[in-house]
């Protein structure tokens, strides 16, 4: 991953010829953006009627990732996902987006170029304009930050705060999937090596895709009373969610859907699967409560993201504030204790 | 500035806890902000048939500022001016800020306190809101990264890309000052033996003011043709604004206002004032092209930015592309070559 003496890096080529190489990746700008990528500031058209949603989020070398264990397109895609991660919680349709770089001088350009790639990548499939940004020379690690910025309408909005007792708990996709795949790469476990199950968790730790369609449908539909995403593995989103709300949530152990990578992972090293699959960060789905009038709506909503399996995995139960449980083998417990990122 | 063992650094804190720190110094958001500081997301509402101005910028330690030569509350302060100053040569309003951190586990929790007030102290002046960001911890430099978001009339925005050739060239304040400054840092001096033409210098360096309120004011009168804020130095502005607009700039050297603190170092070690005084960057000046006939107009404008004094420094001279000269006793010469960011 570093380059040797004739590898070309960036710091040979400078910030006005990496946003070069960056605008011509981009291509032309779509209607809504009026000035894009390598100006002073980039100008965009508001959504008639819609409010501004904004996040911001980063990736930090050997403390979010570790080059060695992600490729640089990976990186890059990740960047953008995290971020389209928490405008999905928020029911916002992503737009647009900005990238501010801090690089090592000795980045090899082909990485940098690989890494901007994967971002395009992932951003064209959501139908984000990446609209500007700023490169730096960082003299520690590799920083990408990336700020989304998506419409939203007024009152179809979604947030942690709405959900009310006798609400339904749904969840996008599976979990454990992206911590599996991270414990496997810390353990120096090469691919070669891997179960199919362990291929399929690395990618879902190296290459998350976030849930910003099922987000937007949803909140279109008004059918579900609030959302959060998992960045911090389901057992902190749903004590987020109990908090935020001022509820009891309690989820059926047996009905939460466990990554099969998390499945084989917890079997060779004899820990407790479904602990380490609902403590495990970075899945990046999607936890709804969902008034049951909702129901139907929601589902027939849910069938629209095509391809992301939803599965009911508890209720909201009382109007405590922040309790979050789960009922296993017919006992309730407090959710074990959560992810937390090193960053903090 | 690093701490004792017994300094409460950010490390002991946790991200949750700072940002709560944060969210109190910033108190009730202001009524365009729908949800601001400590959610997912922040959601703005748009300003009535405006469009949305987008500019983001770092500051790294080591690269851009060293925390031993800028105290926190100025690293803060000048973390939202740079951006400021790009909004400020578009012409829009400033309304909200993202702020970004990645922090250096060792950083005392009193120069975080400190950084953050810096930065809301400018934030307060400009009336722009704080309304979400990020924080995780970082394995190197102390890294800051904003974003801001602004609104501007769609018919009222300025571009480095208007100038005509007559039109007239005005500049804001006086070049050099923030160079002189670094300098004389960068050479070890202290402050007590500063003269008081240095420590002003030392100021401009350490908290630039950004003319956000002098772009907005001439964006909204539409009493200039082009404009470009100063952060690359006098030179390079120039350039930039010339080659945007497909002219040739000709800047009278006599003319051109250097601060007195540059005066004074240039003059204690050997070099060339004005040279020095054009290449030197992180002014955060505005640089101006003014059609003749729309002079008066923009001079009444100026004075509206109460304490900016303007000057005018020469003309739009030729439809060259790109050329930038300077006339200085009689001989007409291309501007010295300009400033450039460690960063790039």
């Amino acid at each position: 991953v570093t380059g040797s003496p004739s590898t070309p890096t960036v710091a040979s080529l400078g910030e006005r010829a990496l946003i070069d190489r960056i605008r011509v990746l981009v291509g032309p700008p779509p209607p809504h953006v009026v000035i894009g990528i390598g100006h002073d500031a980039a100008v965009l058209r508001p959504d008639r009627g819609a409010l501004t949603v904004l996040s911001t989020d980063s990736l930090i070398e050997d403390v979010h990732f570790r080059r060695a264990w992600t490729p640089p397109d990976a990186i890059g895609g990740k960047a953008l996902a995290v971020n389209l991660s928490d405008l999905a919680a928020t029911g916002a349709t992503p737009r647009a987006a900005l990238l501010s770089l801090a690089l090592p001088p000795a980045l090899p350009l082909s990485d940098f170029d690989e890494m901007i790639r994967g971002f395009l990548a992932a951003a064209r499939v959501a139908r984000v304009a990446l609209i500007g940004g700023n490169i730096s020379s960082s003299p520690g690690p590799l920083v990408i930050d990336t700020t989304v910025l998506g419409s939203g309408h007024p009152r179809k909005r979604l947030t942690r705060a709405g959900a009310k007792p006798g609400d339904e708990l749904y969840l996008t996709g599976c979990v454990g999937g992206a911590a599996a795949g991270l414990a496997w790469l810390a353990a120096g476990r090469d691919a070669a090596s891997a179960t199919d199950e362990m291929r399929g968790a690395v990618e879902r730790y190296a290459r998350p895709e976030a849930r910003w369609r099922c987000g937007s449908i949803v909140a279109r539909t008004r059918s579900a009373s609030a959302a959060i995403d998992l960045s911090d593995g389901l057992a902190e989103a749903a004590r987020q969610l109990a908090e935020a709300s001022g509820v009891g949530l309690e989820l059926d152990a047996s009905a939460i859907p466990v990554d099969p990578g998390m499945r084989f992972w917890a079997g060779q090293i004899g820990t407790d699967t479904l602990e380490a699959a609902v403590t495990g960060g970075e899945d990046y789905e999607l936890l709804f409560a969902v008034p049951p009038r909702r129901r139907s709506r929601f589902l027939a909503a849910m069938r629209r993201c095509r391809d992301v399996p939803v599965t009911r995995v508890g209720i909201v139960s009382r109007p405590d504030a922040g309790e979050a449980t789960w009922q296993r083998n017919g006992i309730v417990t407090p959710l074990p204790a959560g992810f937390r990122h090193l960053g903090g």
